[in-house]
């Protein structure tokens, strides 16, 4: 035992598990909430399990939601006709962000990485061919360009096309080796005016 | 509202309050608790409250501890008559770290900081005083090697010599493992001027 806690110990362990904290952050976080108000650390906490028991994936786009379908697929004033392909929900909110997307979305809930050890079949894409119909259809595909998100764009285009559907993806206006979800909007409002059949 | 999910965003909220993390570290923290199995998001929540209904401060030496006085103050093993003042519980752990040091500890809760209106009467001075005897004992002031370090180390000196006790303070020199080339004048000029027989 580092502290003469053990209740604060098990916080820090806690907290370092977390993305982006190291052990010296979470010890500061552990010794931040120590000096908050009971109620503040009891509404974060319940916070925390909240969004775990409300939360689930909306079975038509598989982004994360509360009610099911989500206020997006149920939105009567959405572009039915135009679904933009992302891999996480964080980049629905990048696209949404923009202001300029009017259309559905499809969450994959990831991208195809084999040294990860992801394939298509960990991916929803049968939840995404499902929702083709015989209309008139566009599928974006936006997904992160770097080495995966490229591999899964060929993969999804060449699934997709066969089945008479327009098939288009974001310009590479958007900067190699980068993340969608850090991207300024100005750029992805571009890469999405940009768009080229695939 | 930005993502579909309210209760995602208020966890997002509660996350962005805690130090050194931003809107997007609390976003990609969030999404990534999202993704754990339940037991582990409530294992957390648990921690959290647990520590704060737990823990409270050492009668004797004000540092964080579940039972009271803390498992330090209560050490046969250690040396009662010497007396570490820090300004955080973290700092005890620091010097704890070095495994060099064997004597009792004093945390006064921060240090004097007139902009952050923190004066003297918003430490744990009072009860610094309460623990000095009428024996042999030493004070060991380490307290960080800053303005509002340096201003609270000369008021404790101050306040303590009268009362007959050894004052000393940590030694201010070239951090161990520096480059002499990197390190700034002040630290020179300080290890100059308290060098020691070589």
């Amino acid at each position: 035992m580092l502290h003469t806690s053990q209740s604060l110990e098990s916080v820090i362990e806690h907290l370092s598990s977390l993305p982006t904290i190291g052990r010296k952050t979470a010890q500061r976080i552990a010794l931040y909430l120590l000096k908050q108000p009971r109620e503040e650390v009891v509404a974060m906490a319940r916070a925390l399990v909240d969004m775990k028991d409300k939360t689930a994936y909306c079975t038509i786009c598989q982004n994360i939601t509360e009610q099911d379908p989500c206020a997006i697929c149920q939105s009567p004033k959405r572009e039915r006709n135009v679904i933009c392909v992302v891999g996480e929900p964080s980049d629905v909110l990048a696209v949404e962000k923009t202001n300029d997307y009017h259309g559905l979305y499809h969450v994959l809930g990831g991208v195809i990485h084999p040294l990860d050890g992801v394939g298509p079949d960990d991916l929803k894409i049968k939840e995404l061919l499902a929702r083709i119909g015989n209309g008139d259809q566009e599928v974006i595909l936006a997904l992160n360009p770097n080495v995966e998100g490229e591999m899964t764009t060929l993969y999804l285009a060449k699934l997709l096309k066969p089945l008479g559907v327009k098939v288009t993806r974001i310009a590479r206006g958007v900067p190699l080796g980068s993340a969608l979800e850090f991207v300024d909007e100005a750029t992805i409002s571009r890469a999405l005016e940009g768009r080229v059949e695939a």
